[in-house]
């Protein structure tokens, strides 16, 4: 069984997804087989550029066309072209890997998940930061119990490609295009990462801020309104008692893509950032301070596929784990079986379904929403619990 | 002219201060005399032996004996304990040292900056960390524009010594002796550094939290409840257009005593912790990262005083620094001048008084008020411009 | 024009290799086009699960019947395997890239070396490290001259794999196989470093010490005795005037694979270490302290082939860095001209080759040779300055 | 008891000590009385100024007018200056404190050790870095067997002081006074360190190097010939079966006062920094990285007697624990004790009497000699292991 896979989007995500899948043969040789089989775009000579060197069989220029020739659509377009190509698919049985945010708007992720949900294909959200193998052996950690009870958990993701105000408008700076701005873009990622590790949110309070108002066209046309956030401050009150806070910033300076959490549990604690993401710092019960773990070692998750210890791996590495897990439960899903994380991080899961899917990416979408109502109310807001139930 | 100090309280400040005063002859030889005259406690036997440790020329059991003579009160006693003391020492002239916070009640903390308005003497208020070399010149290279526009504060305070749920119950953990708990005792520096390097507070969004709700009573008798906050977090708009974090807590695993902040401005950041307090983090303009600056140089605030370049001060240092400023300036005053901080620090301060001083206490009072208040009714809470003008 | 590679070796660096090889089409789209042609090695049953997951046409059990069939030999068999089959295939003008060190035993390195001069094939050897950004990026700093003159060169490669007397005896242990032991297996690779960036060393003192003398046999017939270093230390003298320390042990507890260096300049400093690929330490002339520079960036050598800053790349990048530079001066040579580094590291390079080439590798082999020559005699060895002069 | 002190010196260490002494009393209240008597100098006026600030009852400017009036003499002159007081007062039962190294001519620091085995009078040299908590703990893991046993040193002690040419001459340039440079000044610390936590050392492999062979005359006047090292390294062969390398300069770029070291143990190893003094790096038997330990608790070595956790202790509180180490054995050798070192490291040390003394000044004096001659001859030093014999 090959699945042909279909790619909408071939920028950054999609070199990072095609180099997953790329190199699943020799480091996961138990993943199933995939065939590049048709990348989407609509720049004729880009895509036909890309199809080359992503190595896809073909390029087409309408996702409506490739639906039929594929297994598996990989959505990673602009966060406004998420919803429709994403539900057409899953309502035809196509398994649909999306990135985050789910969409722009809340409605329409709503309507995502439900399509999920009356659907039998696997629709993934890529939280990819959850298969850094530092962040899962924190996620294995935590429910070992060996941080105790979790009380307080703080995340903080900056970056500071905007803070030169002649920092050309992108479409990421656009409302109706993008949904917000280090809020979806940055704080999905973080606030994902607190309900991964800490659990779901009871009520948010959230503070927005946008410093530049206006920047260059981009095609030399004068200047264009910034719509959306350049920072974002919440304060989280978690359902099991914890307490968090979480930043993301677009603006600041000397930070190229720092994300960065720490959990504080009654027993102990533990750290992390992305820029050194083979590490783990972890403040142990009966420890004097924090140990720095190398989570390089082969008992490590997703670590006996690569090198030996001390043998560092990068960012990338990141959609190898995530796409090895989600290729592992379509096949398990087209097989009838229920679609199931692999063994590598199953001790910290007790779902049989992939995760993190549309209705994990359905928790965070109404978080990035309650956090812009709390901004623009000046008060907390209450998270709405219920969820379309998993069909699955 | 010799200083004749009163202390109120010998136990943690009670040092911290008696051993700032010791050492100043040596290292800060053109400090005003002073004479460590009367130390003042309830408990006899142990008000005697401190006297002895400590160096003062005798022990009394009441404040009031004292007041008439001495110049200068350091009023180091619990918090409920500042008030009544600091405004009878002011209305009588004599200058006025007093612990952070302020008070454990906004409307006390009132009286005492309208008491300090109203006398000639000076009213400080022991904001330490102010005098840190390194915080020193974080404020130097704000103050000359090194970071740009500041968009962005960040601070946490973390501490441990709660952790433990058999940990017994002490004043601190009251809220009618304390006020609050890691807010006020925690925050309240955080919050004053936030001001000092960023500048007024608008509005405020706050979240408090008690994860331990009794405590032992330390006499054996059962448990006493626990009426403050175990942590604390803010979400800060200051009237300058930047935005800001700050968080505490005295159960944070690992962390004993950690305070750390961080400035983001349009062409600069900056980033201290106070367990590493001889460095600073500079990400400078032009720079692609943050250099570490050993704030040991002899250019350095304060530093020509001790050591050379690389030999490493402490904790306690901050009191040298303070007292050194507070005395000079309460010798000043003495001499009919207009009361200011000595050279090392004047380029950050337009002011010509000591500070921080009461108003500045109650600034971070009304700040810690608007917290709790934020907290109680779940919306953000503006914060009241309007201050005692200063007499000085 | 498709260059047809025949590997020899399919553990460690072999997997290393053909992951590099099978990457380059994405993101060195102008690198030369490659066929993993033959995989060599004697288990029969390992070398055709190797062939099928590393992706090579087919396997071979004797080198000497795959030669007739590639245009570029991987020599990446255990030490004393480099010799034979690395000359004999220069001989008939295959290209050949080597593991380092270049042999067990320095006459052998000789010889190799007079093959590669008198072969007009390109004859690499495997100093990964230089191909690391950061490592590059260092190298572009000093030879522009931004830490003036250099001083002092400091260079450790720490590693723990055994330190417990019970991991089990292997052929990296014997020296007939191996020829040294931490010696030749990490301080080869620091060696190489310091003469990249500090230039060529006239004189070395070293110092050597096996703690475990005999180990567990693998196949459980008793022990087999340990004739090779677990740990060593070389001071250098190096021609321009500057000196230097290396250290390399396997029994460092704590270290997985930790190769650390500094740099320090009449006029800047730098540190690197391999824990942290993605990061350059710079002291910059004027500045006051180590700026952490994060090597991320599009101008940073060869970053500009993978992600946006801050997106951090792992060791295995190095592989790719270095076969997309072998494979270029290969095909160059095979068009006739003289080979030469890409454009990335050009401006660091005055030389026209591919570097490092066997002449770097014996200089690196004489070099351990008179390390172990210095301890055994307890004086210092001077380097012979003669070489096989370059035919290219 | 009190103890008349008499110093000769009132520079950089005459601060040091006559700071420690003017804090033991608040700090350390056990500690024996002590009058700063008679401050011994040259310069007349410097003198009496020096006398003033750092609080003694008069100058002298003869060291031997003071002898008969003192208890103590602490020796903290230029080296060449140690020689002929120390043996005079031990000669006349002095007790003597002389900071490091020992002498500047092997024969005369021999004869200071004769002197001082055959005075009743304590007679400590002032490695001062001993008594830094966090090295106290080092010492005490290491007694305790917590590292296993000790396999290899390595220490670094970087200045960057006399990276500019133009750096004036001054007495710690010139061999006859200051008997080496960088050797003397910074290794002999780091020697006794590596004695102090692995034991002694049974050979020593040298390498000296100046870089910058003249400098200007301070008053002017052209320029004067350094006749000492600017940095050096050095292997060392421990008789335990250790090894070890040590280093130290004066001109590395960016390292004010670093002083470094690491020990690995066959079940653990640990890190220190001088310039994060208060932290020690531990990796534990069974741990998988290094703990950061803050070494500020009440339980650590020293602490107890200053701050509650967290509040950082300083370069300076080093002298304190040194000071009250030395003085109590002072007043314990004056009560016809035998004189040993207090509760607070007597675990970690066999030795009765105060430690460091002259025989550890001589053993680390050898150390410096052998490793010149090492250096001079490019050949290992055996080191004499015949010291003259404790009289105490």
């Amino acid at each position: 069984m090959t699945l042909r896979i279909g790619m909408l989007g071939y920028r950054f995500m999609g070199r990072a997804h095609a180099n997953a899948l790329a190199r699943l043969p020799m480091f996961f040789p138990d993943a199933p087989d995939v065939e590049r089989a048709v990348l989407i775009g609509r720049d004729e000579a880009a895509l036909a550029a890309a199809v080359d060197t992503l190595g896809f069989d073909r390029g087409a220029t309408d996702w409506r066309d490739a639906l039929g020739e594929i297994d598996v659509l990989y959505n990673l377009g602009p966060n406004h072209l998420h919803p429709e190509p994403s539900i057409a698919a899953l309502d035809r049985g196509v398994h649909v890997f999306c990135e985050k945010p789910l969409a722009h708007e809340l409605d329409l992720a709503e309507r995502m998940a439900t399509a999920a949900r009356d659907s039998d294909a696997v629709a993934a959200i890529g939280f990819n930061y959850r298969f850094v193998p530092a962040i899962a052996l924190a996620k294995r950690l935590i429910a070992a119990g060996e941080l105790g009870e979790i009380r307080q958990f703080r995340g903080r993701y900056l970056q500071d490609w905007l803070c030169d105000p002649a920092e050309p408008w992108s479409w990421r700076l656009d409302e109706s295009l993008a949904g917000s701005g280090a809020l979806g873009d940055l704080g999905a990622h973080t606030l994902d990462l607190a309900r991964y590790l800490v659990g779901d949110v009871d009520a948010v309070s959230g503070h927005l801020r946008t410093f530049v108002e206006e920047r260059p066209d981009p095609r030399g046309e004068g200047t264009r309104p910034v719509t959306v956030d350049d920072a974002f401050s919440a304060q989280l009150a978690f359902e099991g008692g914890a307490v968090g806070t979480v930043e993301a910033s677009r603006v600041a300076d000397g930070h190229a893509n720092d994300h960065a959490i720490a959990v504080h549990g009654t027993e102990g604690s533990l750290r992390f950032s992305l820029e050194r993401l083979n590490e783990l710092a972890v403040k142990r019960r009966g420890g004097r301070g924090y140990e720095r773990v190398l989570v390089t070692d082969e008992s490590d998750p997703y670590v006996d596929h690569w090198w030996p210890p001390g043998h560092v791996l990068g960012w990338e590495h990141t959609f190898v784990h995530e796409d090895y897990e989600f290729l592992t439960a379509v096949a398990s899903a087209r097989r009838g079986e229920s679609t199931r994380q692999s063994e590598s991080v199953r001790e910290a899961e007790s779902a049989q379904r992939f995760r993190p899917d549309f209705r994990d990416g359905l928790v965070v979408q109404r978080t990035l929403d309650a956090t812009e109502r709390s901004h623009r109310d000046g008060e907390w807001i209450p998270l709405d619990a219920e969820l379309p139930p998993s069909a699955n």
